[in-house]
């Protein structure tokens, strides 16, 4: 079950940082090492200070890294079996076609979650979320700075269109208990209308870092009672701290266990 | 420009019907083909009575055969180089992710159009729309039973979600005159409504065939007075139309050839 696998990595390691593994090719290439080193040095790095690892799979596609994709989530299952993978891959498609990409997701690459979106209605969530031992993350209020064009658009019961995302996602697509919704950093007063629509449903807050969410906002509006209800993801501000050979890895396991206190100190 | 290498093979081969590629593991092997066997025997059949052909990326995905997408789209350039290629991706992401899903699409796969996903806003879909030869095609109204569940709300200003995506893409993010409308052919009324708004933007038409749409409900509601404007996909009904090895390719050619001339008959 995900969700509780989540939240037992969550108490584990007293964490609720996410380690966005977004690849740079130039990047690595540059330091001399091979993508497969680089990723493990980053898992082997930062895994004591994270609850899950969430790798961008748009990087590995561009790259045509599919077999690193492969072997780095097998690693963190090896390795770190506590620790969630959740694959960032926001696919959607109409019900024969999504059923492809959760084979994709769930046993091609064997993530434990995939981020999907809600465009194309419920219908199209079902063949993801029928998957009780794995977990769906919705896109709700994305953090990109345009996320409002669509998403902030008032329908005429008075909610806002990502307001309706989080009701629908909380009392119909729901059954198996397995979603959650991604929630922008960059939007604390949105993120605070959803906790207040969503239940307890964990939200993936991406957008803290290189996009300027802030920690504290974030988790005023957003942490459930009990102090968890959040996994707060970073990507380049921990993965890139360091992009020298020497230190590239203690710098990103500085860069988590920062976040993590940071975190820690308003929970 | 994929507008207009789209409209020349309209006029050249006398046809608006896009053959989807959508490649089934199981049918595939159990005729004692290979992929790649089976896609150019598919591709070669049905050639002279289409205007495009769309593989459905989440298919090969699910097989890991990317290597098998990379050569059918390169065969399809090769043979029919009037023919334009509509990667269905249906990809969406931030900037800076988005721009991978462009490498992939655009130079892994040398597609020649990419279909995406608006939810995220106008801002994500810039690093496909600002490629200007090549062609994007955003998700409007969709043909699956569950599409209105987000897509038809209603908006405090009167419009439907589906339709101010279809006023967004038409006056904001069409700079480089490279953007199409999916709309399912299951919604003729949604059809006619989204003509009225979005001008004469192409739109790609899936659900005809398996999911029930109707040809002449839906040439009567979406197409331009020049006779074009519309890209009618069909994947099952065209590639299994047969399922022996001694008669699959004839099979699909008959079946595009019988799309194509009903297709015609309406214009």
């Amino acid at each position: 079950m995900f969700i509780e696998k989540l939240e037992a990595a969550q108490e584990k390691n007293n964490s609720l940082v996410c380690v966005g593994l977004d690849p740079n090719a130039e990047k690595i290439k540059a330091m001399g090492l091979g993508l497969d080193d680089w990723l493990m040095s980053i898992v082997d790095a930062t895994a004591p200070h994270a609850c899950a690892f969430k790798p961008q799979i748009a990087y590995f596609a561009a790259m045509q890294a599919e077999d690193e994709l492969i072997d780095i989530i097998a690693y963190i299952h090896d390795q770190y079996p506590e620790l969630p993978v959740i694959l960032d891959a926001k696919r959607g498609d109409i019900g024969t076609t999504a059923a492809q990409y959760a084979i994709e997701a769930f046993d091609r690459y064997q993530a434990d979650a995939v981020t999907v979106n809600p465009y194309m209605g419920g219908d199209t969530l079902l063949p993801y979320s029928q998957r009780a031992d794995k977990g769906v993350v919705v896109l709700c209020k994305t953090s990109n700075a345009g996320s409002g064009e669509l998403q902030n658009l008032t329908l005429d019961n008075g909610r806002t269109l990502f307001e309706q995302v989080a009701v629908n996602a909380n009392n119909d697509w729901n059954s198996n208990n397995n979603l959650m919704l991604v929630v922008g950093a960059t939007y604390p007063e949105e993120l605070r209308q959803i906790r207040s629509l969503a239940g307890d449903m964990p939200f993936l807050i991406p957008g803290i870092g290189a996009q300027g969410g802030d920690v504290q906002a974030t988790l005023n509006a957003g942490l459930r009672t009990d102090g968890k209800g959040l996994v707060i993801s970073s990507s380049r501000g921990i993965i890139y701290a360091g992009e020298q050979l020497n230190d590239f890895a203690e710098k990103a396991q500085m860069a988590a266990h920062t976040l993590q206190n940071t975190i820690n100190q308003y929970r």
